[in-house]
């Protein structure tokens, strides 16, 4: 069985292809190397000394016995997308590949732009590709728990029903998106999708995902097989910018009373969600929604956290408050998620945060001057926009 | 004051722009002509033998005296939105410049990317132009009655109030658009429109427009003055086709049993909405919702409407129900929109299906040589997808 991962270069992509390779899986893996050059051109770089693809997979081949196929091309070029269908024929696809910061989204209207049309125009393309060529198969769509925004009321898994005016009906749950152009343009996916499933009979697992975290997984036995990890405002996620801070002597910086509470999920925990979403497909035209995440912290607490573990480990870190951030933010939202599907499917977190910590903070310690070079000062911390919200990275 | 039309060249676009001069605003209209050629590269034209746009706006001066500015360009052309801006200074802005049809976005991945990127880049650039240029004009955006999809509960104007497992929330009604591309896009542009009215305190009224049918408003008393009338199966909408192949001697054709229910009004009707729209403009960082129709008919009422008022002009139509549709499309499902605030503003409807019925069909039968040219003949009458659905076009 051929498993597709688009975005095969990031951070869950690699992992996820040298996982589901050893999982037995034929994989073949799809990027355009993006992310490396956004990163590169913000004057940054990935904190793990990541090595270009064919050197990786020779690695990895070496190593486990194992190959991954790779091809290089553009998600928004129809073309290739339905060329590379034809070529595998796919049981299932991981969509990886879109733009995944709320940051770089907010930069200008350029990247406003570029942010949308790249998610939307791939998903469209894969969406009917698949339709043409592989009718049956099982499309993984990475979006995001900030799809939903934060509400009064519990979120459901995607779908609930409600009684309004004396009549019931399941409706899909409403999305108010976190305040990015790159949070929409996932809400945007989810609702094509959802189409594609109704109108062409197509099934799709839409996963929404929390924060993810962590510098490792199991098939991480040497340098060639890192995952890369950005610790830049723009790209860096927050609980691993927390981590690159640490390390480098600087403080954590939070802006305003960090109260927001956030969903994550480890690395390798979010790889082990994935692999189980494609071992258990849905139907034929079924349109269904997983939130994956494990735990859910306030920004404050991930900071504290990320402090408690780094002072464990020698590490003098300090918490820095920042900002002056409108009324509103500084008091805790009711947030609560519902995560149930996964854990029906036998989903069981391996490493909470204090335990992944430790992991990360150890790697990282071995990359502390990647951390601290002149490049990796030059970056901005934060980004803000008019309503002071800062802005994260999903990190796919 | 200045208000712009954004589509100032098409069906709503054109009268909407000399109803506004008349009623004292200053006008500038934006087209790129798209929908011309769309229609011409289908091998149709419009029923309605429409002039130049430079004739068109000579010919309105000479009859009322006021002039109505053009500029040609493309919204997708970020820095043309924004010179717009900076010449014009709009206090209000409606934005009409969508492909509208559901057919065209169906045709194959190109219409369904082409429609997509066209509508959500022209409505991110004007957004961002908006927040640079003139941060306190009102957003008038033609959305749709179809973005609500059809649901078993009332659907509300934008926001409902519901409890769920003990809690209660405002939140947006949750969009299950129609079976297209083209309606999706309109639920993404609102979604769009909803974020930059929260983080840049722009202003927003999006429309959720029933479908629109007619030939004519009051400033229409000379042929120079006509607004274009499509009829072909891409982007003629459903009362404007039936009364196309009334007066053509064809017979009105419908797919299936015909008891879907859909929202409706007139052009003259439409127009008025939109004018009350502007007078009455949101709260700065306001995004609001109108639901903006006058009644609600199924197909097969539409089409035996058309037949009653065809037959008293003397026209030989009969209905013909052709199509094999699926079971669940058989039954009239619950469908119960409320639309009260345009009411509130002092919305009242001049003309019911009826008596606009017999003022089109009269209109077109001046015209009836170009409804039944080889021109008009070679188009498909109606385009399906898998799940048997007919799209229509919204009429913008």
């Amino acid at each position: 069985m051929w498993v597709l991962v688009l975005g095969a270069d990031g951070y869950i992509g690699f992992p996820l292809s040298m996982r589901l390779a050893n999982a037995g899986f034929n994989v073949a893996g799809v990027d355009n190397f993006l992310r490396r050059k956004w990163v590169a051109e913000l004057g940054s770089h990935s904190a793990t000394p990541i090595r270009l693809m064919s050197e990786r997979l020779r690695a990895f081949e070496q190593t486990f016995g194992r190959k991954i196929n790779f091809e290089y091309g553009d998600l928004r070029d129809y073309d290739f997308v339905e060329h590379v269908l034809h070529e595998y024929k796919p049981e299932a696809i991981v969509h990886l590949g879109e733009q995944a910061s709320a940051s770089f989204s907010m930069m200008d209207v350029d990247h406003a732009v570029l942010t949308q049309t790249n998610n939307l125009v791939g998903t469209l393309n894969i969406l009917h590709a698949i339709k043409e060529v592989v009718p049956h198969c099982h499309l993984v769509k990475l979006g995001s728990m900030g799809e939903y925004g934060v509400t009064n009321i519990d979120i459901p898994e995607g779908f609930f029903e409600i009684e309004y005016r004396g009549r019931k009906d399941r409706l899909p749950f409403p999305r108010q998106a976190f305040t990015d152009w790159y949070h929409w343009s996932k809400v945007h996916d989810s609702g094509n999708i959802m189409l594609a499933c109704q109108i062409w009979n197509l099934r799709s697992t839409d996963i929404m995902q929390g924060i993810v975290y962590g510098t490792r997984t199991d098939e991480m036995v040497n340098d060639y097989l890192l995952t890369r990890f950005d610790f830049d405002a723009v790209f860096g996620t927050v609980l691993n910018r927390f981590c690159a801070q640490a390390v480098s002597g600087r403080k954590l910086t939070l802006y305003g009373a960090g109260e927001q509470k956030r969903p994550i999920i480890s690395l390798r925990d979010a790889i082990q969600c994935i692999v189980l979403t494609i071992e258990n497909p849905p139907d034929k035209g079924e349109y269904r929604v997983f939130n994956q995440f494990d735990e859910v912290y306030t920004i404050t607490e991930m900071a504290e956290e990320v402090k408690k573990i780094a002072n464990k480990l020698g590490l003098d870190t300090e918490i820095e408050f920042r900002g002056n951030p409108r009324v509103e933010a500084e008091q805790a939202p009711y947030y609560n998620p519902i995560h149930e599907k996964l854990h029906q499917l036998g989903f069981r977190a391996t490493h909470n945060l204090e335990e992944e910590l430790e992991i990360m903070l150890t790697d990282l310690i071995k990359y502390k001057r990647r951390l601290t070079t002149r490049k990796a000062q030059i970056v901005p911390e934060v980004r803000w926009t008019v309503s002071n919200t800062v802005h994260e990275c999903e990190g796919e």
